[in-house]
């Protein structure tokens, strides 16, 4: 929830003990057979995961430091954390002076390799819990050190867990199953399908590390990463086999184990055979241990150094995203629906939010902070709700150019008449995920604030409205966004869209739109993005629109070579403010665009609107959806 | 010339005899210690030149095949030969039945890999001239075959050369010296800043082996390949000595000897030592066994095989590019004064081209193969004409639709009132270098391809007068040349731009335009690339529309953290057809740019046609810029 985390105190963290007793363990020898002279410290989980439980933050544990992105080292004569601009300020004010703050994107900024090899004595060895370290990454730090003659070494025993009295239990709450009704898919049918890829690519064996993957496989969601629908597990799929690592007190509910066909199973090759969390290590050893000469295992490279390095490099066959990943991203039938619906439940509350908003602002009692509580209270009020699907950012007037603020007390503003909000916010229903911007003014705009919304605006509507070759990169998109902005010399620092996940994960790969060519699938139809423009005046204010689009079929006049084409159909129905646009700047084809899409948002949210009998908010979409001309 | 290779027959070489002898080469222990079981022959010559000499031409030796692109391998039982769909039909006609085409780009062709693990015995070796492929093709090979059992063997002495009994002589044709007055700046000045960046990244060596790099470093041209004003050369510049390899019997003038200061160097450290060109593998060597531990060596990870494994792993430092090639794309003012001369001058041609052939073409007499000897007749009239750029695609009709097109007397078409035609040229000129598209009608155009036309003028407008902040990469513009195109359902399947040397090469790095990715650098003022959005529809007609544009800054309303802007200014000034376009479908915008391109088309070719008094071609100029409203 968004003002859950808010009480946080900024004062930093006091670390000399911490550290003391840290270092003492990196020369304890029951952890390895040397001393260690370096211990490095990620951000993550044994599951690479972008959200972590509250027993993973052994980052913030060891430093104070709580943002979302850090990674802490520690030598005998030196601690330091790399951490992004988004985090220089937090950062320096959580941190004591035990610490130092490694401002990542600066010139003099050394990176964490070369800043090893500066303060290490030769021949150091620098020690790393290889569950949390991605494989590609242990890779490239592991090259770095051998390359100035030092080495990098796997310590088994966590050395935070180690000095680390009160950690909190690793979660395991209840199961929910997903029937067909939301799935659109057996989980049957998508073991089915992951065997004939595998079939496909002469693959014996794929392990399934990331936490999205094995819920969406399984057709099962928990509740132990805050916003986060996921469950801890391992999962490995044979040819003949599945199995499945997971608390198995979870197991116990019978609803579950029919389910999953626990005892019962269909086919014997769609026998689920479980086993505790911690064994996946074990029986991946045991598995490679049977492996044939031609045997390969399908592991994504972005998997645990720890499980990684237990497949024999013969039979490792590493993948930038795994196939469930790709399934995943396009959506049945089903799923499409599923979010259609979740995103007509959450512009109602929207729409609430800013019929309300209209109305309390003039008496000076909104903040940044009540106004997120509001949205969530409104959400919550819908059917399926479940929770928020990331923290609201709830922005007034400079806030809002920080573009990953979270209101806290100490920073909490009024909304007044006179500056710029924006929030950008969502939630988690059992039919689908919803995560949508919008940008307002409550009183009259500046002409400047007007017309960098509807640079933007034009940068929204020039990704949506894109018709493009089936096949396409998101990348190629991205300039789409920025061209009306760039026309003008602005820009905005941050990707167009990501990849949103159907009751899962707001942030899923393997396709998005940014400038960043990284693991950027072909977009194809049924996968689900966000379309996200934005910019940001330091000091003064920020303007993002944001809408979840689903990429469906074109039919432009012509079909060269057969390819077909791709467009856009927004599922966010919530109006765009008329009063922030200068219209004058839009073109006949932008402003069709905006006509057609209140059009849409009035018809669709209207109705559902009236049939909850929500009058304000139903008043509010008819005012806010008028035509322009 | 574009018409001088025309007579080459279209029937397939006979090489069974030449492959009986490749054979019995590759089993003769002269060569290696143990015989070789299949044999690697790449197009590329020892610089990884785009264009090559006769002399280097081995893979067409062996298979006949004479497109650009293409790799032979020579088992003991089967000849392979792997090239794109350019060149399918042709390598088809070329090839006798000893040998299979290996079709790139169809699924079902396997890559040299795969084909190589699929047909060899087992724990075989397969040879290739360690010259002639480039590092990270031989990495990536030899990583292929060792996973199979296999292994990659460096032959040195060349198998094609020593079946190949009237192989040419390598060309050493004279050099031309650049003066200030053409390059802006002294090769001791290149050196100083070439050492000034080894300085800043503690190098203390760096190898070159491109040959345009080469010529560009000592302002010196050849003409040792066709198109390419090039000499074959190696340098090793480190910090107090430069070495140049070279055949020592070019350097007899004295003028020459002058230039690069033999004997006389104004400072020891700008001395050039010159050595026989072989002798850069033995130098290099002397050079590698003295190095100090912490010396580290550039080298492009695209240079040949056999120069960069001479350097020790450990004083290695591979770069996707080198510091000479990011220098020579960044133009200084004197090189963008020529560029711009030579551009009026190839624009002189071009108009008295298209006015010669409004004359002509109803007589019924130019055909693809006189039109381009006539573009290069008018070409060859203007001052410091050196030759052409690249083999004239001159084509009609569906010839247009073959984007690699060049006319041989078998396809060689009239030019008629009644199909489109399409004319891409460009030629050396002492003070710059030219690569131009035009598409026209000489009588009246379909709807349908005035409409393509005019998608592909809106794309080719949207690139030139983009406007985007300082260090965009050039990936991040191509889809604004495909945005109407896509729009429609259309595309072309190639790049949008390449950048262009001044008196170099026509196509040279390391930036573009282009959805492809790969060795991208941002773009920076100064900077020269193509704008070549086409469209091409099989069997019918093909439409490219070719501009040179020099990158500099732009100065819109806002400058957006000092980042600054850029955007693009035409060197090519050749009117677009008018009678091609569909204005109706152009924005006001659009027609502007059109209008505006005209006016200085008019002004500045107008003036040169006056001056050179050629009275048809300026009456032609001034109908074909009147303004469209």
């Amino acid at each position: 929830m968004a003002s859950q985390k808010s009480d946080t105190a900024m004062s930093p963290k006091i670390t000399g003990e911490l550290l003391r007793q840290l270092r003492q363990a990196m020369r304890n020898c029951k952890y390895f057979s040397e001393p260690i002279q370096a211990y490095i410290i990620p951000s993550g989980d044994a599951h690479q995961s972008e959200y972590i439980a509250p027993c993973d933050c052994r980052r913030e544990f060891i430093c104070g430091f709580n943002g979302s992105a850090g990674t802490a080292i520690v030598t005998e004569q030196h601690a330091a954390m790399w951490t992004d601009g988004r985090y220089f300020l937090q950062a320096s004010q959580q941190m004591d002076n035990n610490w130092t703050l490694m401002k990542m994107g600066l010139k003099e900024t050394p990176s964490q390799e070369d800043w090893l090899i500066s303060v290490l004595p030769e021949n150091s060895k620098v020690g790393v819990d290889p569950w949390i370290i991605a494989a590609d990454q242990w890779k490239n730090m592991s090259k770095a050190l051998i390359s100035a003659g030092h080495s990098l070494v796997a310590v088994q025993d966590n050395l935070i867990d180690a000095v680390w009295t009160d950690r909190p239990e690793r979660p395991s709450t209840q199961l929910r199953t997903l029937g067909l009704e939301y799935t659109g898919m057996s989980w049957q049918d998508k073991i089915v399908t992951l065997r004939a890829k595998m079939t496909e690519r002469k693959i014996s064996w794929f392990v399934a590390t990331a936490l999205d993957e094995i819920a969406w496989l399984f057709n099962l969601r928990g509740a132990d990463i805050e916003y986060n629908p996921v469950f801890f597990a391992y999962t490995i799929v044979g040819m003949n086999t599945i199995r499945l690592f997971v608390d198995l007190k979870r197991l116990a509910d019978p609803a579950l184990r029919d389910h999953l066909q626990l005892g019962s199973p269909s086919k014997p090759e769609l026998s689920i055979q479980t086993f505790p969390y911690e064994s996946v290590y074990t029986e991946l050893q045991a598995i490679c241990a049977a492996l044939g000469p031609k045997d390969k295992v399908w592991i994504c490279d972005k998997a645990s150094c720890a499980l990684t390095q237990v497949i024999p490099k013969a039979h490792r066959t590493p993948i930038p995203y795994t196939p469930l990943c790709l399934s995943k991203a396009v959506k049945n039938a089903t799923e499409i629906q599923g979010m259609k619906m979740a995103h007509i439940k959450d512009a109602v509350a929207l729409c609430e939010l800013f019929a309300w908003l209209e109305k309390e602002i003039p008496k000076g009692n909104v903040t940044e902070i009540s106004a997120a509580d509001k949205a969530e209270e409104l959400r919550s009020q819908q059917k399926d709700f479940v929770g928020l699907s990331f923290p609201t950012i709830s922005s007034v007037g400079p806030n809002g150019a920080i573009i990953h603020y979270r209101p806290l007390p100490e920073t909490n503003r009024t909304l007044t008449m006179n500056e710029v909000y924006l929030i950008d916010s969502g939630a988690q229903y059992v039919d689908g995920t919803t995560d949508v911007t919008r940008t307002m003014h409550f009183g009259t705009p500046s002409a400047f604030e007007k017309e960098c919304f509807t640079y933007v605006l034009k940068g929204h509507i020039a990704v949506s409205a894109a018709i493009f070759p089936n096949g396409t990169k998101g990348h190629l998109l991205d300039s789409f966004a920025r061209a009306a902005l760039w026309e003008s010399g602005l820009d905005y620092l941050h990707g167009t869209g990501h990849g949103v996940g159907c009751f899962l994960n707001v942030h899923e790969g393997p396709c998005g739109i940014s400038y960043k060519t990284f693991a950027d699938e072909p977009l194809e139809a049924g996968m689900i993005v966000s379309d996200e423009p934005g910019y940001y005046e330091d000091g003064s204010f920020g303007i993002r629109l944001e809408n979840v689009v689903l990429v469906v079929p074109a039919k432009p006049k012509y079909n060269y070579r057969n390819r077909g084409s791709l467009t856009f159909d927004p599922l966010t129905l919530v109006p765009i403010q008329i009063k922030m646009m200068n219209t004058e700047l839009l073109t006949q084809k932008e402003r069709d665009w905006v006509n057609e899409y209140h059009r849409k948002c009035r018809e669709v949210i209207g109705a559902e609107l009236e049939r909850q009998g929500r009058k304000e908010a139903l008043e509010w979409l008819i005012r806010e959806t008028q035509p322009i001309v």
